[in-house]
């Protein structure tokens, strides 16, 4: 490699299609840590730069090979994962508050049209937002916690769902299905809400406690309202139909990234107290606990391999698209 | 009167005039209070049911006439107050939790018919929503906060609004006045959203640390972004100016009473972990918290008051309907 490394990365393309490049990065100095990606999922949001030229995926998880001067904490060989990585400043009120996923300087992902993600050999991170995957997890079991699994459970987290809550998980996906653990294991009541019927046996098997197809319903009846609705479908859902089987002040996240707007009956949302809490992503704690209590209760997701080529990325992404996979699309080197 | 209580009460009407009606109700027993009604204020929800042949009026005070032989804690002559009175179970969890505004056995004023409200000579109400008027408060200055003052109060109360968040209150009308004092006497910063500048010297004085007027404009423009942004208008705002002056986290409450749909962008309430919290009515606890902060901080409403007769309830409601009352019509018996 000479000074300096070089590395595959996948992109996207103006016309969409996966295009395999060469990026060039220095050797890693100060808080940098090279990584050897050895996993990656795929995520619904790497759909949506498809068409930008930047190296694709964020649910990473490799091994060590290099460190700057300044990292503590990590040796070459560890398994690190990363999700989104963030530009986080670490002195606005949101960083000191934990809230580094709403860092006041945060760039948002693929604003940048980076030149290193997870769909490739390696990447080149700040240590601060790597994560020591748990022994219990394999690397290809990790890498969809990373994004997938974050974005949920740091809702649970930040908004302090209790095991006592009713909660209700829109959609049955790389999200739905980790949710659906995390809320059963946490002893939660979780009621999934499915297009169809065809995920049934396999998210009262995850834990939950009871499942609703709903295709052409026009007013739902479920077995009592909820607390909570974490919303983790591609498009948004039908709102009305939902407020009615939420309690007096229940919650709504909707995780969805749409171009669209959410569109809300103003009486039933102000008369009745209803929240809609817009989340994205994960804090950096809420990424930790996540690991340690994946670990702790044997919570992993459904995983489909594909390998880490063009051609893989290709497959993976394209089965996501048509709403295929079961339950997340991995990349292995 | 003989047995019973024959009183008079102005209630709306099919043609939308103001009808001048008597209502018959038995004597009061177990924990129900006979009050003679003093003052009341004129609320925007009013105009909502000015077409329906039921009882106006919900922010009313008086003096207890008449005490069932349950009731605690009230003697005859007491000054008492009553915003919304909510017919609550006390059994159910939001009761227990003290969200008994949100009681899940809740009717909804409006739907009853009501033969009595607070535009009128006397009601007969259960003690448990009673409040008793402190004694620094004067009775015409009571009524408004009955309604007015503690939907936005509940609002600081229930969801923890703290003296070092910066608060906008878009609308300086019945509500948005008091929310201003409120939020100054707590040591909030407090930026005011009003249509032009013709309450601005007001809105200063009454508290707020800055004002805005936001005809025309298409971006805001404001010193620091906000923590939370109280919604006071009779109609909705526009969803997207107000969400580029949020901080990331920022919670947005709607309190407007509208049969339109609440239009929100999808991508900046995800990402930026936007809130939006709809709020109706105060709960108990919160009505007495906010009388007793009303009386220590000596906050008032400024009030124009009618006399409380046909008349005086239609040139009130049409002053308000025109929005040129300033801030709080109090009907005067």
């Amino acid at each position: 490699m000479g000074k300096g490394i070089d590395f595959t990365v996948f992109k996207g393309s103006a016309a969409g299609g996966i295009v395999q490049a060469t990026s060039h990065r220095d050797e890693p100095t100060g808080n940098q840590v090279l990584v050897k990606v050895t996993h990656s999922g795929i995520c619904g949001t790497d759909e949506h730069f498809k068409h930008a030229d930047m190296a694709l995926g964020h649910e990473g998880v490799g091994t060590v090979e290099q460190l700057g001067e300044d990292v503590k904490g990590l040796a070459v060989g560890d398994v690190v994962g990363w999700g989104y990585v963030h530009k986080t400043c670490g002195t606005c009120i949101q960083c000191l508050a934990g809230h580094d996923n709403y860092c006041t300087a945060h760039v948002m992902y693929g604003t940048g049209n980076l030149d290193q993600g997870s769909f490739g050999s390696h990447a080149i991170w700040d240590a601060s937002w790597l994560f020591k995957i748990p022994a219990g997890i394999a690397p290809e079991d990790a890498a969809p916690l990373m994004c997938g699994g974050a974005t949920v459970f740091t809702v649970i987290d930040t908004y302090n769902i209790r095991p006592t809550d009713r909660v209700g998980v829109v959609g049955v996906g790389g999200l739905g299905h980790l949710a659906v653990q995390f809320l059963s294991k946490m002893g939660a009541s979780v009621a999934v809400f499915s297009n169809t019927d065809s995920k049934r046996a396999e998210a009262l098997q995850l834990g939950a406690t009871e499942f609703y197809a709903t295709k052409g319903t026009t007013a739902l009846d479920i077995a009592a309202p909820l607390d909570h609705l974490i919303v983790t479908t591609s498009f948004l859902p039908d709102w009305s139909l939902f407020l009615n089987v939420m309690k007096p002040m229940g919650k709504i996240y909707p995780l969805t990234i749409s171009g669209a707007d959410i569109v809300i009956p103003t009486m039933p949302l102000v008369t009745r107290g209803i929240r809609v809490q817009g989340s994205a992503v994960s804090s950096r704690s809420s990424q930790i606990k996540m690991l340690d209590f994946a670990a702790a209760h044997k919570i992993r997701p459904i995983i489909e391999r594909f390998p880490m080529t063009k051609k893989g990325v290709e497959e993976g992404m394209a089965k996501l698209r048509e709403g295929r996979v079961r339950y997340r699309a991995v990349l292995v080197v």
